[in-house]
């Protein structure tokens, strides 16, 4: 059913997802394969709305358990509007960030219980997984240093975080990686970018080139 | 922790539901007790604004399994927003309509997994549910044309699925009160309505009376 290739970007903000998840975008282009990349709400309607209450600052009041059910509703309505069938039509979808992130950010960064967001996640997604992940590795203060030195953004409320917390959410992939190392592979990040592309481009070029 | 009652009130559309609530609000204030009847999303704005994206007649597009989710967002946020503090509080809390609809429509009657909706409901409560449920059985046939015949509201999409569907939601009720006997009491709505409320007062007057 599945014909298309699905891989996620997943790491901090300052890691170079976005840059990576271009050269990959130009990667599969060059090579005569339609090509999506997207980023979830990704433009559904539904999606969208439903991070809007997520993100309505009045919405002071929100429950953690409840944000984790809209995140996992926004999710599935992504999934099956957008990606189930770009995936059936064969073409390959590149996710800046999927399933990794809840489990990251808000399994072992803000302590809701791993177990219940992976059963959430198999839920939205029936079960599916990348074909590949591509955990963009960076040491915790490397990574805050690049967004505060950033010129293209403000830094936003995950920034001014704890140190700790963007260190258990670091844990936390590296959680993930360990427990399922044949779809993530782990690319330093505090390598230049051009490296970091390059790298990531190697990984794909060995999978899928 | 939790010190307050609380009862859920289940069963279709056009089953007396509404003045059986009123009945027993009245009995357990004669009894001085602190009582809340609510309907999820229960007036909670972030609970509201949920259901507005679900019932946006937009939103055609709409994946089964986002729905319910965002049903599951909704009951949460009632839940750890105005439900538990109340309980906690001791007061009684009376419910039109709970965990038990999920099952009975969503699963029993459009075909999503009973388990998968347990689970889900589980995580919204903390595994909380009623001390009493009384279902108010009604024979199909009788409860649509109740509904039909009705001065006080319009049929709504609901009514007009088959007869089928709402055999299957029935079917889903007494599935439930068949393995829960101790939570669920079946009360027969299709009596006259003061039958239906005198029998409903029996069963609190008999569990906590």
């Amino acid at each position: 059913m599945k014909k298309g290739l699905l891989i996620s970007l997943e790491g901090p903000d300052g890691s170079g997802k976005s840059s990576v998840l271009e050269a990959l975008s130009n990667f599969f282009q060059e090579n005569k394969q339609e090509v999506i990349t997207t980023r979830e709400p990704g433009g559904v309607p539904i999606a969208e709305a439903i991070r809007q209450i997520i993100l309505d600052p009045k919405n002071t009041a929100m429950d953690e358990k409840t944000e984790l059910l809209l995140y996992i509703a926004s999710r599935r309505q992504h999934l099956a509007e957008r990606v189930l069938p770009a995936l059936d039509k064969g073409e390959t979808i590149i996710m800046d960030r999927f399933i990794d992130s809840s489990v990251a950010y808000q399994g072992f960064g803000r302590g809701l219980t791993v177990e219940e967001i992976n059963w959430l996640n198999h839920y939205a997604t029936d079960g599916l997984k990348p074909d590949l992940t591509l955990y963009l590795d960076l040491d915790v203060e490397v990574g805050l240093a690049r967004i505060a030195k950033s010129q293209h953004r403000e830094a936003d409320r995950l920034d001014r975080e704890s140190l700790d917390w963007h260190e258990r959410v670091r844990q936390g992939y590296l959680t993930i990686l360990a427990a399922e190392p044949d779809r993530l592979v782990k690319i330093d990040a505090s390598q230049p970018l051009d490296k970091v592309i390059a790298d990531s481009l190697a990984v794909i070029q060995e999978r899928f080139g």
